[in-house]
């Protein structure tokens, strides 16, 4: 029987230092594939140690793949010219830093970001002080899963104010990001609906559908926004759309065909608009359109809103407001989940509504992208790109359609932006199949470039058309 | 032909005057069923207002199913009997408030929360101001997906000082509670995977797989915890453990069940193992069992934990430990979403976790938590409800086993305490059908119950047996 001293066991325990012992013999050849290890038990009194060692060195053994078990035969030597120890995979930077925002880019027109000096941090400073002195219970009560009532009451009295939308506290829910909240309404509205979103569109929503395992098509845009006989075709139950500022295209919907997705939606008992209003508040001049949810009485709209744009994005606070009957239905489902944002940042956010000082933040915001939106389209006027360059839906959200004359396809110029240091995306990007119309139109999203920098990314958009 | 004034319009818009003219006319029978209404041109040459106020009208009057449409015929009058306008569901404010913390018990044995007394406001007010002032650019440029680097160094380094494990920042992903986590690692390891959980165990984890609609079964548990078989037999490809201090029986799995489970993961790719070591910190006597993770060489264990327990519930930090393996799967598959955690309190964690705050914290309360487990054991043992009373499990988190001797069932017991303002669970309410040698024993967390109410409690728990 084998037999090993524990004369140089140095620290280790008593059965990693036998785990060691049999392990070398089986390296080593010693022990050879299939041969037979003694039982637990008379490997024990062989070697005058309990049981309970033998047995965690041969589970060491097996869970390495060592040794094999039959179950009433015994502990066998395994043949470790099967074992292939995994490969070390390497773990890249590149790939942890995926998705950060940090950017050497003379111009990025496709962050989200907004500049930290636009960022209220004095009142968000003082905001947090008082609530840590004043309100220590509250900070760590915990919240109903939806959200802090104060939060909800603010938002449901910001919501009147600004876009005119009767709406309950009960029925706004808080979470963590519009991406967060996409995942629970597919728990609230079923895996098993036919979900759709907008062709073009922004990619990230369909990425989630996707990742969730259920079945998400895209349906078809005209000018007045979603193609509604492409729904019905489609067999669509729930559709994901952003009738105030579509992105890419700037599309607002008309009215007319609001009701028409409104009469679409009736027409079933599953089926659901969600209306992502993501960058309603800037828009820059024109009468707003009434919300889908405001005009909607068959309960039909989840409407869907952040704080990402209007006031960072790395404060993850974003809410849904569903209808009334699926609330219930959100509360008897889902009610075993905790809030997702902290409750320090709900308080504060609450204070930071109701006190009136998100108002004063969206109107200077919205000042401050109106002028710097003015600046760029000045400085395309006033450059030699002028005469190569037609500018569309520049009157709502944060960025506008470019559109190019060059004979570059839209990947040749985005390579060459990449590198005189400008990011840009093209239209195509968003778009399943990209039709031929939308080759050579880029997207100018203005709000993270800084102003200085301006002038010289302009000249080198014209410089690289050639 | 239909006709309207215009005259008393007030401050409708044309559409909207017009939409309840019609309504108007339908619900008073003046337009009947099935009746034709003009095409929109020629309702707008008679009324001389333009096509499209004509269509918003319709459109309305089809969305709320006044009106219906045939492609190529017309419009035509609904039959409005039909028309069920649904009933207003009532918004119960009890809905609203599930999971709500605010409690008025006496004693709360089952809440998580902590109270405010012992969270370092002060340190975190400090660090906040600190960040708000210095490092604004930081707290507005968005992380990576999985968190920011100084808060993932800050846990490795926590991780290999308090559990000796040894990983890499990049494999830690930051999340927003550990049932977002929970969400992700599913889109991560597949819908189509076969997953179990505990029986007995904690009821949130079947309830979120359950949410997700994937296949999630109950294995039974031995004295050293998950039954090994029992995975085999089921065929089981994920099984989520809590081998540190299992909730709520309180099992610590001792080595060898560990090496078996390694054992059976190994035998599969589609295998894995959840580990929630989600109050190991507060361990309160014994030497600590190594995670499964420090001892899994086949990248088969995903590590969770949480800041929910140490710091405050309302704190909606938590994080995961992948396999590098899985590393690389989850940038490559998952790379699309936002960390759930706002910039602002990451930043905050990750210094008070490097600037050595958070061991100091651990160690406060780990002593603050021993003087309470102690002053309730004694405050039971010097009660007449030593008589009746058996205790276990007492020697790791924060949580214990009260066996009672009563002829009550569990029910009817947990009834009058609810009448004496006293919150408990019993153990058989964690079992898909329980035992009977689980009758009678309730679950003592002690984490939020105030001191001064202890006596009081112990007492009124003594008077409910008879």
């Amino acid at each position: 029987m084998i037999t090993y001293s524990f004369a140089d066991i140095g620290s280790d325990s008593l059965y990693i230092h036998l785990y060691k012992c049999i392990k070398n013999d089986i390296l080593q050849g010693i022990l050879q594939a299939g041969e037979k290890l003694p039982s637990k038990r008379s490997l024990a009194k062989n070697l005058n140690i309990s049981v309970i060692t033998i047995e965690n060195a041969y589970a060491q053994l097996i869970a390495e793949g060592y040794v094999y078990s039959i179950p009433k035969k015994g502990f066998f030597v395994a043949d470790i010219k099967s074992l292939h120890k995994k490969e070390e995979p390497i773990l890249s930077t590149e790939n942890v830093q995926l998705s950060s925002g940090k950017s050497n880019y003379l111009a990025d027109f496709t962050s989200n970001q907004t500049s930290s000096e636009h960022f209220p941090f004095s009142i968000w400073a003082k905001l947090t002080r008082e609530l840590l002195t004043h309100n220590q219970s509250e900070l760590l009560t915990n919240p109903p899963c939806g959200g802090i009532l104060p939060l909800r009451e603010a938002i449901a009295k910001h919501l009147k104010d600004f876009r005119n939308m009767t709406v309950s506290p009960e029925q706004i829910i808080i979470g963590a990001g519009t991406e967060y909240l996409y995942g629970l309404l597919i728990q609230l509205l079923g895996f098993d609906k036919h979900y759709a979103v907008e062709d073009p569109g922004y990619n990230k929503i369909s990425q989630i559908y996707e990742s969730h395992c259920i079945l998400c098509d895209f349906v078809s845009m005209d000018s007045s926004g979603v193609n509604i006989s492409d729904l019905e075709k489609q067999n669509i139950d729930i559709i994901h759309i952003s009738p105030s500022h579509h992105f890419p295209t700037g599309t607002v919907m008309p009215i007319s065909r609001r009701y028409e997705l409104l009469g679409w939606a009736a027409k079933s008992d599953m089926r659901y608009i969600i209306e992502d209003d993501y960058d309603s508040e800037y828009r820059l001049s024109g009468q707003p359109i009434p919300t889908l949810q405001s005009i909607d009485i068959q309960e039909k709209v989840i409407y869907m809103n952040t704080f990402t744009k209007t006031l960072a994005s790395t404060v993850r606070i974003s809410y849904m407001v569903l209808p009334k009957h699926l609330v219930n239905t959100f509360y008897s489902k889902l009610y075993f989940y905790s809030c997702t944002v902290s409750n320090f940042e709900q308080y504060i956010l609450a204070r930071f509504i109701s006190e009136g000082y998100f108002e004063k933040h969206i109107n200077r915001m919205r000042n401050y992208y109106h002028s710097k939106r003015d600046l760029i389209l000045h400085t395309i006027e006033n450059s030699p790109l002028a005469a190569y360059a037609t500018i569309s839906e520049e009157n709502a959200g944060l960025h506008f359609l470019l559109k190019l004359k060059t004979n570059l396809s839209d990947k040749e110029f985005l390579q060459r932006m990449e590198h005189s240091g400008i990011k840009l995306s093209s239209l195509s990007q968003y778009y399943q199949v990209p039709p031929a119309a939308v080759e050579h139109i880029f997207i100018i999203n203005y709000s993270f470039v800084a102003e200085e920098n301006i002038e010289k990314a302009i000249q080198m958009i014209y410089r690289a058309l050639f």
